[in-house]
């Protein structure tokens, strides 16, 4: 229990210029038409073409600032939550920063990871800093390129992702706004349940080859992913609304991490939660890794099912194994 | 001017157990005998053999927590601030969480990463969190392995740089210790001026060819990096030391990110610093990414030169191009 009095003041997205409907993924992956939307819950997704993550995350960004109602020079801090870099050195919040024109401005930028839940450990651990007053308006932009790193062979996890970015300006509330609580829990016997074998220091690019490709490509047990969440959730739940004098039933909506259809489904029942009070976008965007969060809070503020004072809830699960929630009051 | 009562309670290190003299490296690019120690300042450097990054990690965290005198369950937060990782997902720290067999702790994991200050950025920002009373005793683990993507046909960078990791805890301090000013500015108009192109969503390994092999490795500017630094510097430090009521005649020691012999020669006579009060420690590990910085408060600490209570300066550049800086009560 640790409120911290902090906005999110503006928000903004970018999806990629080409629409990947199921039916071009059935094709692809040789199903039968219809097999994936079946299978996955997923209808459409974004993939890129030529824009990089860098390009994505400074669209979303000029749309948070001007939604925000500020100015890009009043930015005093940007931080990348995403899963995945564009390149291995520097880090992807540098690389926005250029995108933004920004690069003379000194505004200090750097990365957090936490896989899928890199926007929520972002936004939980830079809200002290917000708090204390050394930053006014943090940039936090989760922007990612999943399709690249797919593996067209394992039909359990290609046939779940989708590229796009969201970023949104943080800033300090008169208390109205705020985070009610907070918590996060790791839990890396899980850690090779969902990965990219290669890319880094242990397996270098140069060791790409035919035989081990798919070491460089990603690699999900979905099953065990969700045997392993589904025990950790409940203790998980009860930590995040200790001592907040909250119920479930006075969460306005629930914004899950859009992991797979089917898992956000059990996990509602699981919560006692009914389908209006749970944000699920994944049919039109797919999993958006660290992006799918904030996506989905852009699309309840836009459809009119969060409005400020709301208290929002929310919650994922990650490649670490890692589980994470927020208590917002928007 | 945003004072946190932290105290860096354990530091611990690992250094892999293959050294490497300059003369194997002179050997290694045909350099004469002799050459790359006086280019450098580098007289040896450790590299892997079979050492993971979460494997030293690990290592260095257990002599940090033994340091501090606590109990590895009293660990409650591990952030990895490291400029490179082990592998594409997940992130670094769930991967060290494993390696100290907190596996089934659930102690929150994830990194932190703006390249070679990635340990200065998860000190300063983690802070806010442990003043706030969220964490009581912080992992933060640098762990680097340079050397896998060193280009030996650039002189210029393949001959600074080592392997390694540093660990240290951080806990609330009583008001003693504390970190008493902290900044950090990116220009990312240097952002490609030092680089690994390749590795990420950019440029994914299938790329990888016998061509485009140097977009895979290091690339560096020198030149351009030190003028970009020496430039920003003066004004940098004068928003470090504002509202400290110090100067810099006040600093015990200051521990600069190791990032050249050279460079830091001219920074320490441009700050005005005499050479007793200016770490240096490049001649006996090279650059060693964001393991640099707290190698050389470990080498300070066992050397008698910082003592309790001391204020030292962290001071560095990252690619980026970011500088960042914390005074710390120590």
């Amino acid at each position: 229990m640790f409120k911290r009095n902090i906005k999110i003041s503006g928000i903004g997205t970018y999806v990629p210029n080409r629409t990947v409907y199921s039916s071009e993924i059935d094709s692809l992956i040789g199903a039968k038409s219809g097999w994936s939307e079946r299978k996955s819950g997923v209808k459409k997704r974004y993939f890129v073409t030529d824009e990089t993550a860098s390009f994505m995350g400074a669209e979303a960004a000029k749309r948070a600032i001007e939604d925000a109602s500020i100015k890009l020079e009043e930015v005093d801090c940007i931080v990348s939550g995403s899963g995945t870099m564009e390149q291995a050195i520097p880090c992807n919040a540098a690389l926005i920063q250029k995108q933004l024109g920004l690069q003379h401005s000194g505004v200090p930028s750097f990365d957090v990871n936490s896989t899928c839940l890199s926007f929520l450990t972002a936004l939980d651990m830079i809200s002290y800093a917000i708090e204390s007053g050394r930053f006014q308006n943090v940039l936090i932009v989760s922007s990612e390129i999943a399709s690249v790193g797919l593996n067209w062979k394992q039909d359990e996890s290609s046939i779940l992702f989708g590229d796009g970015a969201v970023a949104v300006v943080v800033s300090k509330s008169n208390g109205q706004s705020k985070i009610i609580s907070s918590h996060m829990e790791t839990y890396s016997v899980g850690a090779h349940l969902s990965e990219i074998r290669g890319g880094g220091t242990k397996l270098h690019p140069r060791e790409y080859s035919e035989q081990k490709k798919e070491d460089f490509l990603f690699d999900m047990d979905g099953k065990a992913i969700f045997k392993l969440s589904y025990k950790i959730m409940p203790t998980f739940i009860n930590k995040l609304f200790k001592d907040t004098n909250l119920a479930m039933d006075d969460i306005k909506m629930v914004i899950p991490h859009q992991a797979s259809a089917s898992a956000m489904r059990i996990i509602r029942k699981k919560l006692g939660v009914n389908e209006d009070s749970f944000m699920t976008i994944i049919e039109n965007y797919g999993n958006m890794i660290a992006a799918s969060i904030p996506m989905a809070l852009f699309e309840s503020i836009k459809q009119g099912k969060v409005q400020r004072g709301d208290k929002v809830l929310f919650l994922g699960t990650s490649a670490g194994l890692s589980i994470g929630g927020i208590i917002l009051e928007y």
